[in-house]
């Protein structure tokens, strides 16, 4: 245990050091940066795909599941969108020392808050790799330091993409460190890792595990995010030709990512006709279909058990409800939801002012699918993650999230009365 | 231990009930029950000083410091200003519902960032019982339910100011249980607090032990405020007819508070003139002087230790450093601040600009007290304490530092391609 603990705060130390330099840095540093990350990519393609190939062989030997393999799994066009993405972030606007607010106190003191980057970052995440090229380009676009913690199945592919993040950025002039990746393997780095006071702040992308772990062991602020238990309810003024659409597109389109529904609840008045025609085009999109009493009723499938309504499946496979009034599907939200990404389909005018109001999550939708819940889609471009939490952040978080904020105020000798 | 447990889930239960209510509160209902709240108190003045003079006879008994039976004693005054304190509170606008940024997206969703209560706050302070009535009114006004915990030493005020309260808002007809006190005696009441996960955020007010123990136990978001070891710097090209007043002010003026300084650094070049100027007038106001060993050759005072620098004295004590450079001074700030407020006096264009850049604080100034850093005077209205930590608020919180935000998104059929 000592030697996780010395390791970990020289890497705080250094990465402190790292973000102290970095928040002078100018944008046209950074860019520069990113564009050679960008580049670094590109250049080095075999060494990435030499590197991936290992783990992927590694994961089969190991029998993780298919989708996790595939979320593995880089070739030529995944780098290539990893080297694009990071020339995005480039592009996008510095969100370092512009200016928040100002104004001029009775006393003649000069106040101006402005933007200031958080400092350190420490972000937790699993399987994909392209993850750490974006997660490193948005951290230092933002003027932040960050430490780099995937998952044990991605450690050659994460290996070499932070070397040659690294190299670049420290090519372009930047300081040593602003990369850092924690690629130890064991349990005690990443706990350590949480309680590591030199973060400004933990970003955890993963699921309940996780959750449990970071509500448990950290010391530091932290920023919750991914984890989606979306609803969709049917009210009875449903149009039909909208909630097949929407149904199937909110669970198939892309079923591993977290605004993805999970749970499919309808009022009994629409119920009878509408429920089996949403379960007829699931079901003809290979989706495993698990409801209560009500809804076996009126169309054959598995039922869903209490465990069912709290499960975030990431998986085709949905839960189904039938609900007697827009209450009871607020409460069924409200008790089961993760406050993402909830949807009603509605017709009537105050219901859906109703459910706006009264719905607590990041993103709440009528009318349209909750596959939506996204940085680019809610004007942030790109995003290091979806907050469902309520502190800093909530809903997509961009680079303007990875910032804090200073006051500066210049005086001329004024003292308080 | 038990019993902890469920008192404190209950407590979180009846918070979270009422929170949901109360994010539905219109301003006109939450502005009456802040003035029924203010005349409450108001009508009430005979019995909030018979239990206040409980404790402070308590505390008289309990030999407590000078200071901390001043703060806890309350006189006709000090309730007359807690009854003003709400009604400015509620003068202020509503944040709650006001729109944050709106646009359409290329497949025409309507897409609206509006600021929504943070829902459920716990927060813990000392002393003060008027605290209990700022942070009530704060905590009501950005429709938050809030669960305090005052320091045990003030217990029979909290207990009649938090009754007239809640009666208030009751009668006022905001819901039951939107303010909660938890009165209980015993650390371990604290703890379970600092654990209790129906809370969104918890806010600490206190100093390092508080802040050591929510670091610690805490497993929910958190905001530290009130931590403030603060310095000035005086430059070569300081100003000595500005320089004395403000360090006279800085320390003097009201020493027990949070933006109060409590080291001086002096650059060696201006050090033999200005210092012992700056000394004579702080031992004329009975600051105890404690300085390096280069500041004992320029003013009789006693040594410093290492101790000194990293103490947030709250007193009439301020301990005092020669640096030999910008540098230097900017790494002791870095190494023992707080990351509060830190001031630089000089004259010097370029020197003022590294200052405000370089100094990783909340509020950063140029010739100026650092007493400034206030709610009021930073344009926030009234504040439920000064962020020390640079995730969700930094610096002075207002009402709409107590909220989060929500999107908001009306569609009409809309699925992602």
């Amino acid at each position: 245990m000592m030697d996780v603990s010395i390791i970990l705060t020289e890497m705080g130390r250094k990465a402190k050091a790292a973000a102290a330099e970095l928040a002078q840095a100018d944008s046209a540093a950074k860019d520069e940066a990113l564009h050679a990350m960008a580049e670094a990519l590109r250049n080095h393609k075999p060494e990435i795909l030499e590197a991936n190939a290992m783990d992927v062989k590694q994961a089969e030997e190991d029998k993780l599941s298919r989708p996790m393999i595939e979320r593995l799994t880089l070739d030529d066009k995944k780098i290539e969108g990893m080297a694009r993405g990071i020339e995005e972030i480039a592009a996008l606007p510095d969100p370092i020392g512009r200016g928040v607010s100002s104004h001029v106190s009775p006393e003649g003191l000069e106040i101006t808050q402005v933007r200031v980057p958080l400092g350190v970052i420490g972000v937790i995440y699993e399987s994909r790799p392209n993850v750490t090229a974006d997660t490193a380009a948005l951290c230092l676009k933002s003027g932040n330091a960050v430490i780099l913690r995937g998952g044990s199945e991605a450690v050659n592919s994460n290996r070499i993409i932070a070397k040659l993040l690294t190299e670049a950025a420290l090519s372009a002039g930047l300081p040593d460190n602003c990369i850092q990746l924690l690629d130890l393997t064991g349990r005690e780095f990443t706990t350590a890792l949480m309680e590591l006071e030199d973060l400004d702040v933990l970003i955890p992308r993963g699921g309940r595990g996780l959750k449990a772990a970071v509500r448990e062991h950290s010391k530091v602020p932290y920023i919750m995010t991914g984890d989606g238990v979306c609803h969709i309810y049917f009210a009875p003024s449903a149009d039909p030709e909208m909630s097949v659409p929407i149904a199937v597109n909110a669970k198939c389109q892309r079923p591993s990512v977290c605004n993805a529904v999970e749970t499919l609840l309808f009022h009994e008045e629409c119920a009878p006709a509408l429920l089996p025609a949403v379960c007829t085009a699931l079901e003809a999109h290979g989706v495993e279909l698990r409801g209560d009493d009500k809804a076996r009723e009126l169309f054959d499938m598995k039922p869903a058990t209490e465990e069912d309504w709290a499960t975030e499946y990431l998986d085709l496979i949905v839960s189904i409800k039938v609900v007697s009034s827009l209450d009871e599907a607020l409460a069924h939200i409200a008790r089961y939801g993760t406050q993402h990404s909830e949807s009603i389909i509605t017709n009537d005018y105050a219901e859906a002012e109703r459910f706006l109001n009264a719905v607590d999550a990041a993103a709440v939708y009528v009318n349209a699918s909750t596959r939506f819940t996204d940085g680019g889609v809610f004007g942030l471009g790109a995003e290091v993650g979806i907050s469902t939490q309520k502190l800093h952040a909530r809903g997509p978080m961009g680079i303007e999230q990875l910032t804090s904020t200073k006051f500066r105020i210049r005086g001329n000798g004024q003292v308080r009365r």
